[in-house]
């Protein structure tokens, strides 16, 4: 037995509270192990020397390396500890604080065990109930339709249709979201994930100056008000991006920080070294000395960020907050973003921009992130080749195991978004292959965020042409087939169904299981593959006399 | 290569910030595997693909199973992303968020390297400066020495001397205390832990019905007034039990409910199932029904209890607060604690009662725990020889990895405990293994804690025996030794040098090394070994001719 591969963490996304009285746990194993069995044995803190319960757990997540015995404990004193029975070789073993131990001693439990000593409900994370339904649109709004037409308009530089550089202002509005409701409507999208609409100079305004106001060239915030009311009135729901990790240098406290220095109140609301904020001695986002760090460790700072998001939630109705740069800003902020902001909402969804492993951030600070580690594993399988359906359905696994049952339901699944190349256009146009993986985004758990033209589909490589503007020449080859993986949405197995991840033969398939199970099965390759039906087929592509050639089915049954 | 074993965990005890600019990275292997050598490749975030460093892990720590390779990186640009780079068998492997491959694409790192995105101020766990040089004694406040002897006493109920049961009242109080500061002092103790001192029906007072009264017993608020100005004249300081998991059902909040039920406007203070708090339906402190549990989760009990610790520590000047039962109560609780805490006093010192692994509480919560994992490994090292010299410095080094090196130096170490049996009861009143115990108690990193009478020393099995009276009548056989450990504290290798575990035949080693190394060398046996002296002895017990019999050496070098 490789015992040193066993891995339990209390307190983690290997032990937590699913709600106020039941546990998930999880233990990652060799996968080479194969154990007889593996139970939990559990208790009160207070009398497990006398008393326990037995459960077992189960095989539910692997990847090449490790399997994850995983089970989910409904109690009824929440003064849980407990050790694990693995049974090898028809030989017992106890995995505890202590480790692996061929005996464990009850009686000096309180010193070894592992244990969740109480589930307080107040750091129980709850999930946002409108996220299990959510189909998100991200709109760049610049480049998705001008509404206003008589706005000022000397600031436009591009023709519509014409490729965009760093500089381009192509006159997207919010008049023109409003205007196009209909349509978005149309693809099965309820809920609009906006790039930022604050002031600021440039035209993807993540370098705010005025952080109350909107930007006239989007329509100021009467058009806002309009596009807000709009969409609420027809059940829509609008996240916005939150830009706090840095601003413009324009912004009215950096500019008092420039001209007074030291002796500017607002001097510590950066992080400077010396006395005079000079280029090069400021943190900045990036390499961009124009987009200064908010020091948000500083509590006023923080105040302020918060109270924008307050404002615009109160006032407007935002219903979420995607938050720009997430993993550069203090935990201490977001914990404060969070209690602030469920206070006055508690089903407003908070989303990180964070590329990488993102548990720090899960556990009393956002509801979900972007899901970049699937559309990397998404790029790897369809894309590139580095993986193949097995190795695919196992990068799924692990990518699982990192977060929460609740964190995995509340993430944003993307292909691609303003800081990707358009998935179209890394495919080689394929369209087959844009379909699987739109499939596989829609009946992952979280939310499917299709970025605007995905449904043309637009094609578009590294910013700023992925940044486009939306074509409204044709209807997109893609809206009707996005509409009805929309549809799969509101089935019960999606919205609230266990996943798992595996593969037959050459085909990946994904399953959700709730009363009845649904069925996903991809093929990402050229070559066709015999398909051996399981259930009833809801949608497909790419199947005919009992062969998938690159394409999916979905099944129920 | 045991791959499957190498364990790294971003933004945890395995990577996190030591200050501003300096970080601690830690990669856990199978002890089995010999690395022709580990380093991290880090960089700043924005173009790691361009730009990168190279810097050497070396093993720091080891038990039976596992090496921890550590390294300690001051770092100009704090966006910080990093991958490993292991040499085995002459051969490079990487080892990322993607796990160990045999090659690495750094173009797309900003997917799956390492990172901790940015060290933000407000994040930096700052250790309490005054713990260095903390040495603690805690006291049984009714069981140490009266000194008001014209108090209302029909309470007392126990003569001084007599066995204790769990009903005694032997008369202890506050001014007992402060009369007994010279001899306090003379052990070189400069900080007082007093268990609970708030209004109680009971002699340990951890039921308590008023928070905001010292109990009459003790002298009320003008003897807490007196103790606390004579002791900090003194230049001591005194850390208070907060019992704020659960409190007396006399509490005049738990009264309300009981009279009014639902009506009460403090019936969701508690936690109770159904419509009245009736003895079994409301969460209470272990199996006792007389205790209930606050609700921490509830903002109103969170504020309320906190302000009544910001009462003692802004009026009294209390420097710092032991937590009861920390465990049980909110993180949520906890991180407001602390922030309201350190707000009024940075440098109160906050100490979880925590007999688990606390990790999950030492970041953003606590400074440190009472360090029952160390009481227990000293009991299976030198009382029930579960472990051996070599297995004892195996487990001290895999619980100092369980914890960052700012937690581990905030920690209180200690034998025993009013929780606990007498160390020297254990033991069989072996007084040589009682030096022993305490030498390491005092040499580790973290505060040690002496139980009031271990200098005697007092004899006591489990509660109440642990809480028996003082015993005045004579000079302690300890007195002297204690004050010469104490005097140990003074030096820059104990209060700032690394720490080290280790084994020099049947002696444990114990070493910290800031300028010069500090050795403290045991031998827990009864058997003499050969001392081979490593430099000057500052301290020592049971060596006579070059030969140590149970006993210890402390050399510096």
């Amino acid at each position: 037995m490789n015992y040193k591969a066993i891995l339990h963490v209390q307190d983690s996304q290997y032990c937590y509270a699913l709600d106020d009285n039941t546990v998930e746990l999880r233990l990652r194993v060799d996968k080479a192990d194969k154990f007889d069995c593996v139970n939990v044995i559990y208790g009160n803190k207070y009398d497990f020397y006398l008393k326990r319960q037995t459960a077992p757990l189960e095989v539910r997540f692997g990847d090449a390396d490790y399997d994850w015995y995983c089970c989910t404990l409904s109690l009824g004193d929440v003064r849980f500890v407990y050790v694990f029975e693995l049974t090898y070789n028809g030989k017992k073993y106890y995995f505890s604080e202590d480790g692996l131990t061929e005996n464990y001693d009850f009686s000096f439990a309180y010193y070894n065990s592992f244990q969740l000593p109480y589930i307080n409900s107040a750091d129980v994370m709850r999930p946002v109930s409108w996220m299990n339904s959510a189909v998100f649109y991200e709109i760049f709004v610049d480049r998705f339709f001008r509404g206003d037409l008589v706005k000022e308009d000397k600031y436009i530089n591009l023709k519509w249709g014409d490729v965009p550089n760093p500089k381009s202002f192509a006159g997207g509005d919010l008049a023109g979201i409003a205007e196009k409701l209909d349509y978005i409507q149309s693809l099965g999208v309820n809920t609009l994930y906006l790039t930022p609409i604050f002031k600021s100079e440039s035209n993807h305004k993540y370098d705010i100056y005025d952080y109350f106001d909107i930007d006239a060239h989007f329509g100021g915030k009467s058009a806002f008000k309009l596009l807000a009311d709009k969409a609420h009135g027809r059940g829509m729901r609008i996240v916005l991006d939150a830009v706090f990790n840095h601003c413009s240098e324009n912004t009215a406290q950096f500019r008092d920080v420039i001209k007074n220095g030291k002796k500017s109140p607002y001097f510590d609301w950066f992080i400077i070294r010396g006395e005079r904020a000079v280029k090069g001695n400021f943190e900045c986002f990036g390499v961009c000395d124009y987009m200064p760090k908010w020091n948000t460790s500083n509590p006023k700072v923080r105040d302020y960020l918060i109270d924008v998001a307050l404002y615009w939630t109160r006032e407007f109705g935002v219903d979420g907050w995607r938050l720009d740069v997430a993993d550069e800003v203090s935990h201490d902020f977001w914990r404060h973003f969070r209690e602030r902001i469920k206070a006055v909402k508690s089903d407003c969804v908070i989303l990180g921009e964070n590329w990488h492993d993102s548990y720090p951030f899960l556990r009393g600070e956002f509801d979900g992130v972007m899901n970049y580690a699937l559309t990397k594993a998404l790029t790897d399988y369809f894309v590139d080749g580095k993986l193949n359906a097995v190795q695919f359905a196992e990068k799924l696994s692990s990518l699982y195991m990192r977060n929460t049952i609740t964190a995995n339901s509340q993430v944003l699944n993307l292909l691609d978004s303003h800081d990707t190349h358009r998935f179209y256009t890394l495919c080689g146009k394929n369209i087959d292959k844009l379909m699987c993986a739109l499939s596989v985004v829609f009946l992952h758990t979280g939310a499917p965020c299709v970025y605007y033209g995905t449904e043309i589909p637009l094609e578009g490589g590294y910013d700023p042409d992925c940044r486009r503007t939306m074509d409204w020449s044709k209807k997109g080859r893609l809206t009707d087939f996005i509409a009805t993986l929309s549809s799969l949405r509101e089935r019960e197995e999606v919205q609230k169904g266990t996943v798992s991840f595996g593969n037959c033969g050459e085909l990946f398939v994904l399953e959700r299981k709730y009363a009845h199970t649904l069925r996903l099965s991809v093929n990402a390759s050229d070559s066709p593959v015999q398909f051996e039906p399981r259930g009833k087929a809801l949608v497909s592509h790419g199947l005919r006399d009992g062969r998938l050639t690159t394409g999916f089915v979905v099944e129920v049954y």
